[in-house]
């Protein structure tokens, strides 16, 4: 049960944006923007920067409900999703991706902690500075949705398998009209 | 200098938007919602929770630029402003602000530093279940702003009037029409 009363039985933020659907408006606006929007990055290659940012941050809702999406739109297995969160560098990802995963893992420690080796060396593999702003304000928003969701206690459901299946609807639907009942 | 070219000069926060606008256009619209839309928190009191987590991220431009507007909001002087910084319980700011600050200061370390006991002793000394939310989404977003100016390398004006004179602006007129150029 949630650290508060939400009046209803919902998982993870589902249960924060129906109890005050004011602050989850904007929230998925910006959700849709970040992460589904045109962009040279990929739908997946964002949703990976999310779930490895939740995975650093503990966040068992957000890193299973985002690294089912990113499974889906990547086309890849739980073991890749796996394997990035345990040493990504050891995975066939491009060099581009591997250079912002480590951008993004240090931002999850602190924005004082990136520093500008570590985004000359992505720009170096071709990052775009439109990529780098991008992985930096993504790794900055799960900090806030991972402190969101565990900072009021919420619940999820254990059974990796419901968030895989989920991950396509997720997926296809966006975030822009999201409705947290469904 | 920033850690990319930002293709601008201003500082902070407001760099990376007039980079990135698509982006800004939610954050603010997000930043309205949660800071200056009606509550039961007031404005000063919103702004105050933004400044301290600010604060304990040692983002330099957010928590001066937030703690100028809480100054005015608030018609405190900027030693008060300190000594909330400092060591709030020895202010004379509400029970309920205190535990609620206690609260925002367990969600900066990591949502899952929050307990049930430091939520249910701010419910206990007046505070409600949304005022409760709120102050979570306000500590979580505000690791998210501060990883972002930070994490960019953003640079910020060192002359702590600045932001001072600044705040009765911004306060008055809110972030949703925000323009980062003025």
């Amino acid at each position: 049960m949630a650290h508060i009363n939400l009046n209803n039985d919902l998982p993870g933020i589902r249960g924060l944006m129906s109890f005050r659907p004011e602050m989850s408006q904007p929230l998925n606006e910006f959700a849709e923007q970040l992460l589904r929007a045109n962009n040279s990055l990929s739908r997946g290659e964002r949703e990976l920067i999310a779930t490895y940012v939740s995975y650093l941050n503990d966040c068992y809702f957000c890193q299973q409900a985002h690294g089912g999406i990113a499974q889906y739109l990547l086309s890849c297995s739980t073991n890749f999703i796996d394997d990035v969160k345990a040493d990504f560098q050891q995975t066939d990802l491009s060099p581009k991706m591997k250079a912002l995963l480590v951008v993004a893992g240090s931002v999850q420690r602190s924005g004082k902690a990136v520093t500008k080796e570590q985004i000359d060396a992505a720009l170096a593999v071709g990052a775009t500075e439109v990529e780098v702003h991008d992985t930096v304000l993504i790794a900055a928003a799960f900090c806030m949705f991972n402190r969101y969701v565990d900072g009021l206690g919420t619940w999820a459901p254990q059974d990796r398998n419901f968030y895989i299946e989920r991950g396509k609807q997720r997926a296809e639907e966006g975030y822009a009209h999201y409705n947290p009942a469904h």
